[in-house]
């Protein structure tokens, strides 16, 4: 059999000249390897190294992405095998080709959606199967998908490789042990798996079961969180475990990015409140505003890189929320500031030499707004790459054009994955360089810049921005 | 005489491969029949069936899209035949001829905005005249224009037929008898003129003349609106007049898309002080949220397809208004908000297969960040087609472009036409045919969908989408 | 030597049909004489008539679009000369060709960017220096241009005459003695210079030195601004000094465009308590908005035309402020709201013939949802061209495609350059009349627009729009 593949001009911009400026540029960052500093694939993935399970559980049970789409097109939860708490609805559907029938008769529904893109990618580049998803097509696929999991080289670790993945970021709660991480690294696998520090459950007094996570936290670093200065320390020691592990950064995700800083016995006073089982919303809010800024402190003294994803309105539908849990893709963007809400922590650390920090949006009005001029003037702040909601074709195109005429390529990290499927982390990578490949190719076209140019900074957005972004020394060096 | 003919590929992009691409799959919807689910052309019209006035009465003095563009240039309303209330202004204009002339000599001023495509459109493609419009041709334009209003054949229903009208919405007040509809039905024409329900004025306690439309209410219904209970009994028996009169919507044009559900029993007191003559502002507003939220409900109940068009202050300035009335073209849209506005309705009815929502917004910056995220999840909401300012060449594109990649296509309407100008109708949905085709040919190029997908996806964009939107049946069920 | 020369078809759409238009459109504007209606050039500048300093002086210390840029990615202020207040830092670097070099070596972030365009320009065309800035070609370029600007052909006003400017007007506190421009105008030169009215720091009582403002006022215009009403009477004898000095138009840049009037004794008690040494900053903000009307008045009264800047946050980082002073490049844009703020001075003034209102913005979500249906309806409104952050060769482009649906060509001033930097006046308006020709160009291969009408609009835009903006008559007149 042949390997079947993509159109090599995907993506790309149409106009004759344009696109073979953006097939040059392409090519210099088609074969560098990925650098996935931010992302949502377990370690113990990687740790297991155990075969993908069915093309159902690979695909689409998990996926918000997908089952989001078939959710709004009236297709029930059960049927893509979510099981819900309600005992009215139907069981969950168990039989995973069922499942995966039901994803491929609405194929359609994906059309000019990045999901399309990065579902065709994985399945003709990384698993090399043939044919369009559809009612009559799926039994077939499930079966040449399902042989094709079975096989060694398809493996997680096997992909992890021949994706040529230079660094993986996962992402973990404050709490984790980071066992599965200490796994990887013990058992003499080369490839590079680290952790992010995620403290979020940690920062918001205001959310349920908050009190439980200060005493974990005790429990975990042997430090008496009973005050405001003993749970600083706590942070301060997980932290350092983080690091030890080879982490290369924290990240946030507060609901709106104020960093006001209160003062010290201000916060203690709400801390003890909470503790104690009561902080009004307000001041919890604030709490969490103050914490943002004593992260970014933080992070200035021990150099991990800090990234803020705010914005998001979580479970919109308490009802999902209630019947099938988090991550079910009703998380809403909701409008975004950041020119007023970062100012106490870019008045604090916007030119100290030790914080790097990374924003990330769902709103793109902020784009050239604020964030592009932000970044333009503040040393340690960087933009990361469009995220959730906008890392599509179309959207990251509006990205390049809105921010760089005020941040320029050299201030935005690169591109940065953002994925809790791993088999989806090349089609990011692929899509990501196809779009700055035509924003630059674009930028050559209209003659303003040199094709030696677009090309080397297409090689730094790939590859040298990210490393630099979040700290990782050059090869050479 | 041979009919003048307007560019084939009018509104097409430029690129030579897109525009070959967007020629074929513009060919497949081209001819297809108009559904036009949402308007503001008078039921009388066509239940009369007289011919069409003058050129100024029906070009000029009406369309708040052409007159607002004249008085922005320092052309007097008096000019145009719009009668104002101030005794020291001159008196309207009265002479036709004269109106037309004025509008001919500015005819430069609508150089690149939408309302010039659809004007050549009228001229050219619907009544047959030639010459562009300028003080030179105004005469001999408005000969050949008021010539052919005078024949048979571009009398209302006539033109109907013509233009391929399958369905045509009327918007109506939830006071109106519906006597021009049931004028329609009783004469036998064969032509498909349904009401749609805008009970507006009777949900906002605030506004003045409020209690006389309820007391209307109460006489058109013969149900006693002195409580709050009898007040939604009265909207009831309302919504079945107009199902029963083939109505498929209702349509609510609030100032926010608000939707928070009082109690009961707060609904009523407040219901209780309004018509009592006081009801403070905010508590006026949250009145008219809460009945968003009902009115939801009600839709569930009935089948009524619900349509939302919050977020333009209307009459901005207060001495147009004095002088010269409503829809003047001084209606002004101001920032929308959606994700946290929609989230009570949504909770309640989000999921409910019996409820269908359709949002329109003039703010773009939702498209992104808001409503393609919730219409991309929530089952019972469809992301209405660009409405208002927004109904332009560059507006359309730039619509599909933000909002496909996280509702796709399948989650918006298709195109709906919002007009008060009947000759406009054709031409509306001729621009965006031409739009999503130039969109999809554009996702051809770039070799991100197939041409047969695009084909397929113009179809439905065009015709099926509206009427599964809009809940009519597809015609071989 | 042979000049070098920039490539002809820079900034023009990669398309060949529209790029073929755009050529043509462009070459009808390209030798058009230049109207500089809004800057920051100093009078002194042309009043002196003396050479330029040095590369260094001239390029890179006081241009915060350079500087900004170069400060983001760690470069100290003291190395680009701008000594700062703080002891422990590093001394500002004093010698040019240091400077000089340090910008070279950073050329590359400047990659995408307006500013790299604007440089270009103002190396290659005006001065006729050649090669790319970098470590290696820094010392030869430093001296080319130094052998520039001794020549008296380098000199401010023999460039201003080369540059075809027709008319440069200036900005000036309202407390300026116009000193410079008097001498301009006192020793023949035919160069027209007029100065532009300035007020903002004598209309926030809440910022510090404000009293001291209105001493000042006081002082120059010997009228008692003891009282409110003197204070008036004062702010119109200097509009009366401005407008003798050939002004043509005020500037606001106030922090929002907030309009609402208050009573005379409402303004006059906040006027009365701030001169007493408090006004709290809800009342000083009101004051302020309450002086934006009376401005609008005070210019439908003496017809200098009114600017507003509003929306941009000044000095962002306060530390940047102590240090190193004002425009340092730390001035941020935040959201800008205009459909509630200026309503009250559109219902006291929009359709007053006696008004000219031109509105600026760094927030392009109002260009479509706020901005374009104003100025489409409100005869006393016009656009201002895209400010600041958006003044770019894709800023520019999004600008026209945003506003043009609502607002037209003709609701638009065409050009307004807005820069410090006296060498790139030129290469602004270059850039403007490509980003038009581009857009126009756009219109035509789609069959929106005929060739002829695309060219006489771009010359409206480039030549007639500002003209008439700033009621200046035209030529022939």
């Amino acid at each position: 059999m042949t390997h079947p593949k993509l159109h090599p001009d995907r993506a790309l911009p149409a106009d004759p000249a344009t696109r073979a400026a953006a097939r040059e540029i392409h090519a210099a960052t088609r074969d560098l390897p990925l650098l996935c500093l931010h992302g949502h694939v377990e370690a113990s993935l990687l740790a297991d190294d155990a075969p993908f399970g069915d093309p159902a559980e690979l695909f689409v049970t998990p996926d918000h992405y997908l089952t989001r789409m078939l959710v709004s097109q009236g297709v029930a939860m059960e049927a893509l095998g979510i099981a819900g708490r309600d005992p009215a609805a139907l069981p969950a559907e168990t039989d995973p080709r069922a499942i995966w029938r039901t994803f491929c008769e609405h194929w359609h529904l994906f059309r000019g959606t990045p999901t399309r893109f990065w579902l065709e990618y994985e399945l003709v580049e990384v698993l090399g199967v043939t044919g369009t998803p559809s009612r009559k097509t799926a039994d077939a696929l499930y079966d040449e998908i399902a042989a094709r999991l079975a096989e060694p080289a398809f493996r997680p670790r096997a992909l992890f490789e021949r994706f040529g993945i230079e660094v993986l970021a996962t992402t973990d709660s404050a709490l984790s042990t980071l066992a599965d991480h200490a796994r990887i690294r013990a058992d003499g696998w080369r490839g590079e798996v680290v952790p992010t520090f995620r403290p979020d459950s940690l920062l918001h007094p205001g959310r349920t079961g908050w009190p439980a996570e200060i005493a974990a936290l005790a429990g975990l670093t042997g430090v008496d969180t009973g005050s405001y200065d003993g749970f600083l320390a706590a942070l301060r020691a997980r932290r350092r475990a983080f690091a030890e592990a080879g982490a290369l950064a924290t990240d946030h995700g507060h609901a709106t990015a104020a960093s006001e800083r209160l003062p010290a016995a201000e916060a203690a006073r709400i801390y003890a409140e909470a503790l104690a089982g009561g902080a009004d919303p307000a001041a919890a809010g604030a709490f969490a505003g103050h914490m943002l800024h004593v992260m970014a402190e933080m992070s200035r003294d021990d150099g991990l890189v800090m990234q803020i994803h705010p914005g998001v309105l979580r479970d919109h539908d308490p009802g999902v929320l209630a019947a099938y849990g988090p991550d079910r893709g009703f998380d809403i963007p909701a409008g975004a500031e950041f020119t007023r809400a970062l100012r106490p922590l870019l008045a604090s650390f916007g030119r100290d030499p030790g914080l790097r920090l990374i924003v990330y949006t769902t709103d793109e009005t902020t784009y050239s707004r604020e964030l592009a001029p932000l970044a333009g003037v503040y040393p340690a702040l960087r933009l990361g790459a469009p995220w959730w909601f906008l890392d599509s074709p179309d959207g990251l195109r509006r990205y390049r054009e809105a921010v760089t005429d005020s941040a320029g390529f050299y201030n935005t990290t690169g591109f940065v994955d953002d994925t809790r499927a791993f088999l989806s982390i090349p089609a990011r990578h692929d899509l990501a360089r196809r779009a700055d490949a035509g924003h630059l190719a674009r930028l050559v076209a209209e003659h303003r810049l040199t094709l030696a140019e677009a090309v080397e900074t297409a090689v730094d957005l790939a590859y040298d921005l990210p490393r630099r972004a979040f700290g990782i020394s050059s090869p050479g060096a």
